[in-house]
């Protein structure tokens, strides 16, 4: 028996077909081109019905299809919540899948549920039941494995730590994103360089060359690595923000690894050592000792691979 | 069938006996009396003895027995490790109480743990799956149900939210107790007023006229309640940081309730609304409208009935 893991971003759908032992069959990667709505949705279902036809005579057959989605996933009525699809607020993603599985079983999951229990099938959190993937790209969200099992919430909505307080007292640039995500998010990295520039006087480094709107977070670690003092004080300050964040989580949690992934780890993940040593400070000091901080096995394909994995679960359970 | 809770604290021995529905058939509380290390098993052990052999007398028949230790129990070994009971760094409590309980099956749980179950049986989070139990007292940690379960961690250590980071940099301060436990535990209450004192000048309000050793968290509340200056600004400062890991507890766990408990909810419950108020401006905007926040219901009785709630759970499913 095969399964399907499909990872729906931003910009791109993502499939690959796996054995159960995890063995790669076969992978794609297919462009949005600005779809929106039900174009999307066609487009999965679409995959979805190629896939499975095909199947026979490629010589395995689905028993599975997981599918990751960028927001939430509500587990009760299949409906998806997914910001960067336009018309993706109240989606009904599972019904469309199912309409075309043929009465293969769908499940679908939000991205870092899906990065954590990729990283536990293929990548740095094998064997672990309490584990936590902390994914820092443009946004920031935790995707959490209690007891061998994804944190929902009441809601589908636990694992939202890019709205961890952590610097007070409040204020309004926190409304749109959360704290945490303000400072230490790869949109916040890009930001924070851009205020910092405009705001220090006698700055002369690589960055003020750089047109405003073309800074992201990789030129600041660009920057960073050739020692500007700008994105040396945007990345320091982004560890502090890190290493509390990874410090509640360990206090909180008592996981065995918390996998740091996301687009920023990546360059970032040179910095995990750092990040420890800070969070050593903050944390549950018995907790701090049983835990080891590790960057993503899988990096891009974290999510197809979670995918699978949740639809493997599903057979296999 | 009746079940047998124990709640043991830092200064006495609390039990009582449930019948499966709930109802109170006998319950006591003993002095530890100074007791330590097998001392203090001892009582307990003791207890268990008299309790099952005066059973049948009596009419009822205990079917599992529950424990809450003021500390970590840890499943895996039966020991627990209780700071406030002297010679309890590893204590084989399990193999203890079993030696004595004639085959009745015994489940040995944290405080904080049996807070929330409490609160779950007979208190304010009936029917909920994912509640969290605040518990703030001379200390803060928080039981947290995940699911209908208890989040453990790997190593039993889960809950430790007195060490959340929430105020940078760090200071060494946090070293003792963790930076939450520092500003808003009812120790951190009274220190923090002692520091203002000492640090203002032309203070002269009620808390100057009680010496220093004798302010505790509850002289701070009275004054505050008469409108103390100093006390005011404690209080302002600790509902601040109760809110912003109110606010962390919904954006990670998107739960149905938090409950405010333990010695300073208590004076603190007429704050909720203070509370919540804040958290609004910190928590994920969606899950903060999904969330109740409550005080305790059961107060000084919730570690008993959550004990016995462990017990019940133990034989039931």
């Amino acid at each position: 028996m095969a399964v399907l893991g499909m990872d729906l971003g931003g910009t791109k759908l993502a499939y690959a077909v796996f054995t159960e032992d995890g063995t790669l069959i076969r992978k794609n990667t297919l462009s949005l081109d600005k779809r929106k709505g039900t174009e999307v949705g066609r487009l999965i279902s679409t995959n979805i019905s190629d896939i499975i036809s095909s199947s026979s005579g490629e010589g395995f057959k689905i028993g599975s299809i997981g599918i990751s989605v960028p927001g939430i996933s509500h587990a009760g009525t299949g409906k998806v919540w997914a910001p960067n699809i336009p018309g993706w607020e109240d989606y009904p993603l599972l019904e469309e899948a199912v309409s075309v599985s043929g009465g293969i079983p769908v499940v679908i999951e939000s991205d870092r549920a899906c990065y954590i229990m990729g990283e536990v099938w293929q990548g740095n959190a094998k064997n672990c039941k309490d584990a936590i993937f902390l994914s820092v790209g443009t946004g920031i969200g935790a995707g959490i494995l209690v007891n061998g099992e994804i944190l929902r919430g009441s809601h589908d909505v636990a694992g939202s730590i890019g709205w961890m307080a952590l610097n007070r007292p409040f204020i309004d640039d926190y409304i749109a994103c959360g704290c945490f995500e303000y400072y230490a998010s790869g949109a916040g990295i890009a930001s924070n360089a851009k205020r910092m520039i405009k705001q220090g006087r006698g700055y002369n480094g690589v960055l003020k060359n750089i047109l405003s709107e073309n800074i992201t977070s990789y030129e600041v670690f660009s920057a960073y690595d050739n020692g500007d003092p700008v994105a040396s004080a945007v990345i320091s300050q982004c560890i502090e923000f890190w290493a509390m964040a990874v410090a509640n989580l360990i206090s909180l949690f008592n996981p065995q690894k918390i996998i740091m992934g996301g687009g920023v780890f990546g360059p970032a993940v040179s910095l995990i050592p750092r990040i420890r040593e800070e969070a050593s400070r903050w944390a549950q000091p018995v907790s701090i000792n049983q835990v080891s901080i590790e960057q993503s096995a899988l990096a891009g394909d974290a999510g197809v691979i979670g995918a699978a994995y949740m639809a493997l679960k599903k057979i296999i359970i």
